[in-house]
Formats: structure tokens, sequence, C-alpha cells
């Protein structure tokens, strides 16, 4: 089966192209948007997820949007430009490739003239989105000895092709495997509250033919005990200068359970993830979301729900980008 | 408020009377149930659950089963005896305190005329349901010095009064300091797949007026790692006689997170769940459930569900029993 192609432009480049996320597993729909609001309402209501997903789906969501609402007219064009930028920002404010992807987008309209500035955008929304793809691959290209023939991977959440416009950062390298011709059998923890690796990575690894279980984030830790896996990879959002990683909530409990039977945790993301400006993970402000996340619960009784965790670097393997394997300090 | 009261007599004492645990926490629905059919339904279907907790209702359920359709007929009484309590052992066969307490009302029976039968058998299901209540009030007792005034404390799983008659086991300690006037915050593991904490132990320490929140498995070790919690209390499902426990899975990653914050783990149970037959925790088989309990899976894609999780003994602070605090090897 081909790659996954989640995100990109529909056959006549009018518009943008997205697999809607909210329905997986249960049906895979692919929706073509082509007005701003449209776009803002598929971050917003995560149709679309992902960092990288979403940096590209803003990028290529303005362009599209741009060209729609000025009909030819480069001067209107570069008046709704700003407006257009800053919407898409606020549709979710701490994504920060959201953010990087629309600035990159500015920054190119104002190296053009009025004349050439849609199809200018046109043209580096696609460049953000093959350079996503082209990340993906070399992570997948530098992660490709870590999986040997047979191997048992557990991962956590879901940093897959859903979440790239390629083959994902976490995934990256189990698809490099397979493409291979190694047989790899993955474990996916279900990651409540929102069970992303029961939904999405399950999903995408099964329809690309790998072995997939899926099993309750609070089983891993026997998974690992009883000999089950002979490694981990999972994401990141954030990794900061001396390390640490933040990722989705239950990542750390499962780098301890790693650790404690002696088997690599890998942590798989962009060089972009890289925050030398942050020093420890202890300087992170993680989110915390709504307690409705976690479905029925007694009347009155609160959840603590944070989206995130931090892995404190002592328990990372190694760290894989797209520019191979790094060592902290990040500087 | 007072205690729960969860499994006992229907006020007339013809009846198991039950809340039904299925319902929770969207209703707090009592049941009264006379014929052994319905009673086998009710364990079967999980309305009563907890190992002592279907004990109990197994030796009521016996006793007013046999009241009713004997009419008087105390010879009538012991013919219909044996394949009563062979159907209710049959209801879930690995729960080891249904077949306990069954067992103990066949013994009873034999040392009674029938004209006695009946009426001896009442009293034994009340003794049975007696020496639940006491169990867990010697757990409360033994376990109060644990809990501090402002102590904040971890559980997994419901090992409370609704997997009692009483206060229940790894809640026992805590409604006893509650009832001491000490204020204690009780953090609640949802407990996937079934939601055993978010649905039931939220429920029943809300009802007590005990501070709870319900935060997702995976959050556990954060929680832990920004030091929310000074103790974790969970129950057992067996112990082995170098000190392993079996208990709810995901309780064993718990164990790991609380070593790596060196805060301390208890184990609460009865004495009765102590197994000096079996040597260790690898010596004990764990049961697997189907994978629907997870939830929503892609097409063909397998769960490992497994019920229970295996926390070796090196990560148990203290062992809490009706007897106090026990040091393995228990022999």
């Amino acid at each position: 089966m081909l790659p996954l192609d989640s995100i990109g432009w529909s056959p006549d480049t009018a518009s943008l192209r997205i697999l809607d996320q909210r329905r997986l597993p249960a049906e895979a729909v692919f929706r073509e948007l082509r007005g701003l609001t449209e776009v803002i309402d598929a971050i917003r209501t995560l149709a679309v997820r992902g960092a990288p997903a979403i940096g590209v789906a803003a990028a290529i969501g303005l362009a599209v949007a741009l060209d729609a609402d000025s009909h030819g007219d480069g001067a209107r064009a570069r008046q709704l430009l700003t407006g257009y930028g800053a919407r898409l920002i606020a549709a979710r404010p701490t994504a920060v490739n959201l953010a990087w992807a629309v600035e990159r987008m500015l920054r190119r309209a104002t190296e053009v003239a009025d004349a050439e500035l849609v199809q200018a955008l046109r043209v580096e929304a696609e460049m953000i989105r093959q350079d996503d793809v082209r990340m993906c691959a070399e992570i997948g290209r530098h992660g490709l000895p870590l999986i040997q023939d047979g191997a048992r991977v557990l991962t956590h959440c879901n940093a897959g092709a859903l979440a790239t416009a390629g083959m994902g950062t976490a995934l990256a390298p189990i698809y490099a495997a397979h493409a291979a011709g190694r047989v790899v059998t993955v474990y996916a923890d279900e990651t409540r509250p929102l069970r992303q690796g029961a939904r999405l990575t399950a999903w995408e690894l099964s329809r690309a033919g790998i072995n997939v279980t899926v099993l309750p984030d609070g089983a891993a830790a026997s998974l690992i005990a009883q000999r089950h896996v002979d490694l981990v990879i999972v994401g990141a959002d954030r990794i900061t200068a001396n390390g640490d990683v933040a990722n989705k909530v239950g990542t750390y409990g499962v780098a301890l359970a790693a650790q404690a039977h002696r088997i690599p945790f890998y942590v798989a993301a962009p060089w972009s993830t890289v925050d030398p400006a942050t020093a420890t993970g202890a300087d992170i402000v993680i989110e915390h979301r709504e307690g409705d996340e976690l479905g029925e619960l007694p009347p009155g009784v609160p959840a603590w729900n944070p989206a995130f965790d931090v892995t404190p670097r002592h328990l990372v393997s190694a760290y894989l980008t797209d520019r191979g394997l790094v060592s902290p300090p990040f500087v």
C-alpha cells in the first residue's frame, strides 16, 4: 500500500485536502477545504492534529484561501494576508509549528510583488509540505538501524503519518524497516484520554500492513516486564537544552518501565523540536485540559488532566532527529 | 453521611440487597434479589464486583434463595443446596472468595439437622458479612497511622466500600482517617479499561465527603513526579509467599513511579489474600480479557488486555492486613 498522504492539495490544487482524524478509525473521510473559516475549524476541532501536520495544513490553507478570495487581484491578496495569518495562529495558540509556518508564509510575502504574491505563497506552502515529508524520511533513514528484523516496538500516542505530511517521526523508522522487508510488531498504548494510540496509530499501521496491537496505558509496564518489547520509540513536543522531553502524558511512565527492564527508550522528533532556549523540563509550562475529556465522572468530581509530561534526560537512550542521532546539551 | 452499605439484606431480610455497580456513577440503584438466577446474573454481569463483596453476595444469595424455594421444607432445602452452590461458583469461576464463601456455607450445612438448615445458613451468611465488615475495620485501624492530617493519597482501581461489605481494603485507612477528623485528598487513577477508579472509587469517596480527583492512568507518574502525592495505597488480588502482589493492571507502573520518587507504596488486603502456596508472582496465571473492553479499535487490530499485573516485592513498602502490618516471606 502507498504511504498515507494525510495532508496535501486537492487534485486541482485549489483546496487543502485533509484526512479527517475525528472520524477515525470508523471511517477514512478526506475533506477538501478552501475557505479560511473551514481551515481554522479543521485545526480547532482536531480534524487535523500533530504539530507538523498543523503547520502544513495552515500553510496550504492560507495559500488556497487567499487565492480564492483575491480573485486574481494581488493587491487585494496582500490586504487580506495579515488578518488571515493572525486568525490561523489563533486557532491553536499553543501550537508552535502553526505560528512558525504562518510566519514563514508572511516572510515570503515580503519578498515578492503583488502580481506574484498568490503564486509565491502556493509555492512556499508546497515547500513547507515537502520539507516536512523530507524531515520524516530522514528520521526514518537514521532510525532504520535501530529496528532489527523481528523487532517488537512499543509506542505511545500518535507520532506517525497522521501527525505529519510524511511518514511520521516516531513511526518513521518502523515504516522504513517495514519497507526494507523487516518484520516489525508494534504495541500501541491506547493513550487516554483521547485514545490517539488506539484510534490513530493502530489505524495507520494496520492500513500499512504492519502488525499492531493496542493495550491500555496501565498495561505497558507489565508488557515490558514480560519481555514482549525490544525497544520504545516515542515522539516529542519539545526537547529542552539539557535533553528533557515533553511529550503526551503517559510517556514518562513508559520511560520508567523501560529503564527498570533495561530496554532502549528512543525519542524521535524533528530537529526543530529542540528548544535550546528552555533550560530543563522544569521550565516547560504544561497545558492542562478539561476534565470532560475523561468521560463520565461522578458529579462534582474534578479531573487532573495534563496534556503532556516530562521525561528526564537520564531515561532517554538516544534522540533521533532528521539530522541523525544527537546528544544533549543542545546549545 | 453513614458508611456505604453496598451488600446486605433487604429490610425484611427475605432478599439480598445490592447496590448495582453497573449504573454508577450515573445512578445509585439498590436492587433486592431473591431468586438464585437473579443473584447469579448480578455476579456475572458485575452488578456486584470486588472479591470480598462477591463472597458475601453469594452467601446471602444462597441463603435467601434456599429459604424462598424450600417453602419451609428443610429436606427440600438440603436437596437444592449442592446444585445451587455449584451454580453460584460457576458464575465467576476465577473468583476465589466466591468459592470460599459457598464452601463455608456447604460445610455449615453438614453440621445441622434439616429442620434447622435454612436458619443456620442465614446465620452463617450474616457471619460471613460481619467478618468482612470487621476485616475492613481492622485494616482501617492498622492503617490509620499511615494517613497524616493533610495527606495526599494515590490509589488505583477500586478496593473500597463497593468491593466489600465494609469500608474497603485500600480505602479503609482513608475512611478511618476521615472519621478521625483528618483532611485527606485522594487521587484516583481512572483505571482503564473498565474505569473502576473514575466510576466507583471517585463515587464512593465523594459521597463520603472526601476530596477526590480522577486522573488518566498515564498521568500518575507525573502526578508523583510533581510531588502531589505523599503515599500510594492499592488493594491486592493475590499476595504470593515471597511478597509479590497481583492487582489490577496498572498497579506495577504506579509502584515504579513511587519508587523513582521515593514515596511509600502500601498494599492493603485481607490476610486471606496471602497465598503461601504460590511461591512468586511468576507462578500466577494472569487472566486476559476481551479486547472489546477497550472500546472502538480499527478493524482487525487486536488488544493485549490483561486484567492484572504483578508488582514485585521490592517495590512494596509494607503490607497492611486485618492482622496488622506484615512482612514476607509468608509461610
